[in-house]
């Protein structure tokens, strides 16, 4: 699929089959992931596959907003160092952005759970076992979609874009 | 371009040709930020397009890694406000990072000049004139790309991937 196409027709995606999703193109979405631009090259990240319906569901249970973890056929977590980088906040965005991307691209559907700063983020990640100091950045639901959302809307380029100076068209 | 092989192949270019990036193509770019996912999709981001030179290498004097925003023939600057969202520096670099897809895809260079929290970042923030509050997360500079970069070295899927617990294979 192409780039442009990707960015534009990708939805969140929080209905799946139950169909799994298969290794190999779990494969690719992480490599999506592993070739994110990072600042300084630090690459601060690790991705925790969720395999484990039980881990899923107890994670859906943790996170603000995401119930329907629980029924994805699979779950990546990616988790930040921020002793690794001073950006490791940016880096992981971008690397979750890829996986989303890469995801929609192999007809995967995927939805990003907001998981950084979230009131149980130490809960979710002493289950999941990381080292005190990494952070939890996101964590995505992944599958094949089960529902074809509406694209939300959005503001107009005329609404957010300026020329040199803020305010200025 | 294949949106696996646009994720694979960005690389961040720094050198570009002096000539100018098609206003068709500039919009193509900034449609792909406009079309970043976002937290509870608030879209907390405003997109500066740069186009005086004199502009551009004054801000480039003020950026901590952007000397050669001073050569190249274009800059984004992607300004979020944390006052729209509690999630806006993810959302801000999601929205540089489908920028960054896009214009390699569409044969263009980009390297995203990290700005947020930057020693002069109030002092960029003034020259672009953006309110007080708001924040200028990156600086992306564009054009033709007369550099041909090899990959950055990139830390393998065995040492970054887990499955269902931290550390576990």
């Amino acid at each position: 699929m192409d780039v442009l196409e990707a960015i534009k027709t990708r939805r969140s995606i929080r209905k799946f089959k139950e169909a799994p999703v298969p290794e190999e193109l779990v494969q690719k979405v992480l490599e999506a992931g592993r070739w994110a631009p990072s600042s300084k090259n630090r690459q601060p990240w690790k991705f925790i596959v969720l395999k484990s319906g039980d881990i899923r569901k107890k994670l859906s249970e943790l996170l603000t907003y995401g119930w329907f973890l629980a029924d994805a056929p699979l779950g990546i977590a990616v988790i930040v160092d921020p002793k690794e980088s001073g950006r490791s906040v940016e880096d992981g965005a971008i690397a979750s952005e890829n996986i989303l991307l890469a995801a929609h691209g192999l007809g995967l559907g995927a939805c990003w759970i907001g998981s950084y700063g979230i009131p149980l983020e130490d809960k979710a990640r002493e289950l999941l076992g990381v080292p005190e100091g990494q952070r939890l950045l996101s964590v995505i639901a992944l599958g094949y979609p089960d529902e074809k959302p509406a694209p939300t809307p959005r503001k107009s380029l005329a609404d957010i874009v300026f020329k040199d100076k803020y305010g200025e068209r």
